[in-house]
């Protein structure tokens, strides 16, 4: 009996917001999605709009899309990735521009990793590595650190990464929850000397992009708008 | 007098290889390069050619296209970025994928802000990004470390990074000349330990494309074929 080749996993950027497919996604995406049948996604409803943005002509009530429920504490990989064994693609997509980066969705890409699945990582927009291109900073060297320590070590980790781009020259990247940019914003001025440079970088893609680089002195001059905005920090030289 | 308005500076990814522009480009990239006149480039006979292949009815001949030399001590930034002064646009683009990474584009950008430009940052492909994703690893914290030192600290390097990974979860991403990619592996064969996971992703975007993630011990016993591939190396959890 001849054995069922193993499915692959495409990994699908989305949406960073309401921008036009055009400028996000190559074609290319969109002839990957019209082939998939199977979907692990972040939130459906997001999902679904997405992938009928990309792809015009799907038929989205035809689709298997399976939900990342972040709330449980045992994600159904196993069930969720069942059909890889009978042969099926599955597509992985995040609720904003590249999956598996701030969501669950790099311990499905593990396990279909340890099943011998080709993972297909798919071209599309991403905040980080569009924002340190954009900063003028080392790009040699960089470090992601996620989301600014809430309280304890908050301070002090500001002044390390401070430390690492000055002293190193590895740009440090991070983020906050977009309602607490502004409290961020008086930390960073707070702690961060004046000289250090700062990148700014919010609404990345979209009509109301902002990028800015400036020393922390400079900063404190000129206090940016980015209240609620989703943005990405960066220290560097 | 009206005060002329300072150009703007747009970072545009290119080719990785001999894919076609479907599959790596977001139209709107096309649309970009069509009203530009000036472009700063890491090599020009490359750049001429990704150019034309992402919009054909550019007229090349009429383009300046200025050349990144890596070999001068002092880069012509500000003659190169005089045109924003004057109010025209420019385009940054590197050898592959995006500029700004791997090559000195970053100090023109960073010059650009100091001027007060605006900087837009495209869609494109960018290995870094592209193998994290497809290894499974946490995308949550990450550093990319660049080229691994050649001889002094190379194996504590390696072993630094293991523990980074291991211990505080951080993906650890790196690479190597691609003639040398062997090398590489057998050092990470030598120092790392068996249970630890390696990601090599190599030639990604290509008809090539090879990304598998395994333990140490498991790729001991399934030597990789990527010598003189371009490759991506990751450690993590």
């Amino acid at each position: 009996m001849e054995q069922k080749k193993i499915g692959a996993v495409y990994l699908i950027p989305s949406f960073m917001g309401e921008q036009s497919v055009e400028v996000l996604f190559p074609e290319y995406n969109k002839l990957i999605i019209s082939k998939l049948n199977y979907f692990i996604v972040e939130n459906a409803r997001t999902a679904r709009r997405s992938l009928k943005s990309i792809c015009s002509d799907l038929r989205i009530d035809t689709l298997h899309i399976q939900e990342i429920d972040k709330h449980v504490d045992v994600l159904p990989i196993d069930a969720y990735l069942e059909p890889l064994k009978h042969g099926y693609d599955i597509g992985i997509m995040s609720e904003a521009g590249m999956p598996c980066i701030a969501d669950p969705g790099n311990l499905f890409v593990a396990k279909a990793h340890s099943w011998g699945a080709t993972i297909v990582p798919l071209v599309g927009p991403n905040s980080i590595i569009m924002a340190l291109i954009a900063s003028g900073f080392n790009g040699q060297q960089f470090c992601f650190h996620g989301y600014v320590p809430l309280k304890d070590g908050r301070l002090q980790a500001l002044k390390q990464w401070e430390q690492q781009a000055v002293k190193f020259s590895i740009t440090q990247i991070f983020m906050e929850t977009p309602y607490r940019n502004m409290l961020l914003f008086e930390d960073i001025c707070k702690v961060i000397s004046p000289q250090t440079k700062l990148c700014i970088a919010a609404n990345i893609t979209l009509p109301t992009e902002y990028i800015a680089t400036k020393t922390v002195g400079e900063w404190k001059l000129q206090t940016p708008s980015i209240h609620k905005q989703p943005a990405i920090f960066l220290l560097g030289t």
